[in-house]
């Protein structure tokens, strides 16, 4: 029942289409603005120097009177890791499950903004109001505890988030995705579905993480000493397993890796790791126990050169060392961009001595994705069947192939949106069309700097990086148009000096014979100047190496 | 028959080694030295600016007249790359099959040595002598004709080269690998074998390229519109295939790439590709028929962002854009490192509209590997049952997991050596262990530059990549202990200026009072000066940015 006959409902994202991570997700009606997850993104290879990517909220700082809050779907860094930036610029109720607070929590902390936002809990069972939007919720199967899909009931009908999924039907948990409400939900009637494309490349079902812990089982029976885990840190069901391995075998376990005892340590506090008293020890009483009774369980399954698994295989760890004979469990796959990284540390863990358990989960065994496969998406489509689909949460070929899935299965080509972010779909009367598009982009963190990193800084450090830099400094006089000092040229980035003295004397002569000739035609502005600089010395250095530096005329005058 | 009892043999490699890349084995007996290959590598990511990468040939030149000549395994980049720079250090006869030769020979040309190099044709039946070893090879099955393995009769023993090779029963050009050769060679008595451990990660069998062929035609069966293929330009026997299907389908095919260009054009000149009249056309005439008759023949299979199909994709070639409905075949899986290239150009073609078929072989089809998986490695060792063993051609993983393939089928761990690159067996009466190390590394192209480009530069690439550059630039007059002009600040790649005044704008007045504070004190040599502003600037932008710009201050003296 629309409030007003001319109220539409809008659908769209300030990021995660397109893309795997800064995920974040809108749903308007009229004055009321309901936004999904605030996810961060890692930087592309080209984004040089940048640290972290999240998505510019310039649409929603403009509406900030109709936000009506932000709603969670779990706790993983591309779905909460903007939150702490979005909430200085906006102010508004947080909703999450107790886990997703929890690490939110410990994020709003360091940003010194804990007190004055409001975290607010639900879980599978809640109903919430925000505006003209009732929200519920329905538990959902992920590689982190207490995820939820998000249902919203529109005037114009039901929409459903159904953040990260997977159907496991084995959890670790035994908190089985809610298929019965999903059901339920279906059979009332959903206006638009979006869902998560991650494996939509992938054929079948995602193994259950139960698997793995068979596999992490079989791998412990067979060690003969020490045994080194490393995994996602947030993958709480993963490291329940490793703690039941542990406790079955007689071994004692040390946390290292800063996230990791973080997220052990909220895990324990909040019920979500059960843990036995006394298992899990110090590291410095770790050393001192027999090998054969060592579990330590670390950070560093992507291969990070920071992290504590690969300070420990290039013995910079502060404590401990890979020992010959230790097996080392990387209970994780590469993400894309990472497979080198992970590939170095595998080398190294055998070059140090290690039984190295590691590759794709299907012939390693311990691990699978958290979220679900070419079937399972199909499932979720059949139990929801929605009027319209939007493929979510994916790079372009991923919500491609996720929108031939929800043809197969009968949702009419005309009515599946694929968009990028900022691409709306706008629903009025039942009927769903593209509307009009809304400001979207990446926000480039880089050390404290919030967005202050733009194309050109991105394009010099390009530059920069490939050729390096040549500066020119000359002093000039420009009332008897002579060179009184100079020109000096200081390179870096660009030859070995010492083996290209030549070189540089050569453009030495070259830049003094440019600005000489250019006096005496009394050319002396100095952009004119600096400029012939710049294409006359460019010119020669292309020509004698082949490589474009970056040049740097500093005239000077007396 | 040792012809004096103090000789030894020596193997080792000079690239090859716990990476994929650039391979260069040495055989070397007394006075007398067998290269076997001479590849490049590609840069690894943090190698800022590098087009390639080829081996240290210090000991070879430095034991030039003992050089007795380079036989060559077969035409890829990374075991011919290498060549035309080692030929102008060291000008050794060249041994090498018909097609390898011929991929040579262009490469030669291009560097402008092809006449002055001896280049000896061999096949799978030749013998020759080379100093005290005599030479003989077996044919192999690769992803390019004309591959073989080398046989090194020395005076100590049989020493085994694999080259690149897979067990293809059912390969396209019917040139099995010669199975029966290897197992008379192996009846012989082979003192070491050194042999490809690309895919000493993968279980069981590589598949034949036969399987190509079959889902290629089942592909340019279902095809309405037009069919462009990526992939290889070296892979020759699916480039046969391609063009077999287009005869089955009535379609023609246009070649574009530079690279596909050459390579099809020598396979065809020297009979590796059978090529029926009139069924290559130019671009031009195949852009005037129906889509249903069109093949696109394209480099890109790796989204090189240069290459034919990712300009295809993004609208940039000169002649050919995507068409909707067209399908694209990437026959191919990325080069490690390439996999967000090709995902890119992926999604590119099917947002322009086109039907991609991609992704692992094992899903689509229309790839196969060109090295032999586990049980192949098995069958090898097998065939040959070495002495003594020695895994190459891989990154370290590869050639321990080689290893343990080698003492599962009774190789003796004692007898197996693991090496680097540089690292020697020495054998002398029967017995090998480690010898002498030799001196090795990576001589870094850039440009025209071979080698200018060291640990320094790259160190300052890598810095100015990641957070620009600052120059500093201040006149003093020392006699009056004044700054007569500036201090002027330059930054690329560090803050946009425009959003940086205040920050700027402070970092000049702290460098200002720096001088002149050292100034009073007379401190006054030009070192002691810049050395404080680097100091004090570094520290202050840090604290504002934690960015650690490179800092280069310029003091010029009046």
């Amino acid at each position: 029942m629309p409030k007003n006959n001319k109220e539409k409902l809008l659908i769209f994202a300030l990021g995660g289409l397109g893309e795997i991570g800064k995920n974040m997700y809108v749903v308007q009606y009229g004055d009321d603005i309901v936004v999904i997850d605030a996810g961060l993104k890692f930087p592309e290879e080209e984004m040089l120097g940048i640290d972290l990517v999240i998505p510019d909220i310039t649409y929603l700082v403009e509406n900030k009177s109709k936000v009506r809050g932000i709603v969670l779907t779990h706790g993983h860094e591309d779905h909460i890791g903007g939150l702490s930036y979005v909430l200085k610029q906006l102010n508004v109720p947080v909703y999450g499950t107790k886990l997703t607070l929890g690490l939110v929590e410990s994020k709003l902390k360091e940003a010194n903004i804990l007190a004055e936002t409001k975290l607010n809990l639900v879980n599978g069972d809640s109903e919430i109001e925000l505006g003209s939007f009732k929200i519920s919720f329905f538990r959902t199967n992920h590689s982190i505890p207490d995820s939820v899909g998000v249902v919203l009931e529109t005037p114009e009908g039901i929409v459903v988030h159904t953040g990260d999924f997977k159907f496991d039907l084995t959890p670790v948990n035994n908190q089985m995705a809610d298929m019965h409400k999903m059901a339920e939900i279906g059979k009332k009637g959903v206006l638009a579905l979006l869902s998560d494309s991650t494996n939509a490349e992938r054929e079948g079902h995602t193994g259950s993480e139960r698997s793995v812990g068979e596999a992490l089982s079989e791998a412990f029976r067979k060690a003969k000493q020490r045994i080194i885990v490393a995994t996602f840190a947030s993958n709480i069901h993963r490291i329940q397993q490793v703690v039941d391995a542990a406790q079955t075998y007689g071994r004692k376990i040390a946390i290292v890796g800063r996230s990791m005892v973080n997220v052990v340590n909220i895990g324990i506090e909040l019920g979500y790791l059960h843990v036995p008293e006394g298992i899990i020890v110090d590291i410095d009483e770790i050393t001192k126990l027999p090998a054969d009774q060592v579990v330590i369980l670390s950070t560093g399954s992507q291969g990070e050169p920071m992290s504590a698994l690969t300070r420990m295989a290039r013995s910079t760890h502060r404590k401990l060392d890979i020992i010959p004979g230790d097996t080392v469990i990387i209970a994780a796959t590469p993400i894309p961009g990472n497979e080198k990284y992970v590939a170095r540390t595998v080398d190294q863990l055998f070059r140090v001595g290690a039984n190295v358990i590691y590759g794709p989960g299907s012939i390693s065994g311990v691990h699978v994705s958290g979220h679900g496969s070419q079937e399972e998406l199909k499932l979720m489509l059949t139990l929801i069947r929605p009027k319209y689909f939007i493929p979510i949460h994916g790079e372009y070929r991923m919500l491609r192939l996720h929108s031939d899935l929800a043809e197969s299965i009968g949702v009419p080509h005309e009515n599946i949106f694929i968009l990028d972010n900022g691409d709306t779909v706008e629903i009025s009367n039942g009927k769903a069309r593209y509307g009009p598009k809304i400001p979207v982009g990446n926000v480039l963190i880089d050390g404290l700097g919030v967005g202050d990193v733009g194309n050109i800084v991105l394009r010099d450090r390009k530059l920069l990086s490939q050729d390096g830099i040549l500066v020119v400094v000359v002093t000039l006089s420009k009332q008897n148009a002579t060179i009184l000092s100079g020109p000096d040229i200081i390179s870096r980035g660009f030859v070995y000096v010492r083996e290209s003295e030549e070189l540089l004397e050569e453009a030495n002569r070259l830049v003094t014979a440019t600005l000489q000739k250019l006096m005496i035609e009394n050319v002396n502005d100095w952009s004119s100047l600096k400029t012939s600089v710049r294409d006359v010395l460019g010119r020669f250095l292309y020509e004698q190496t082949r490589r474009r530096p970056m040049i740097l005329p500093i005239i000077m005058e007396v």
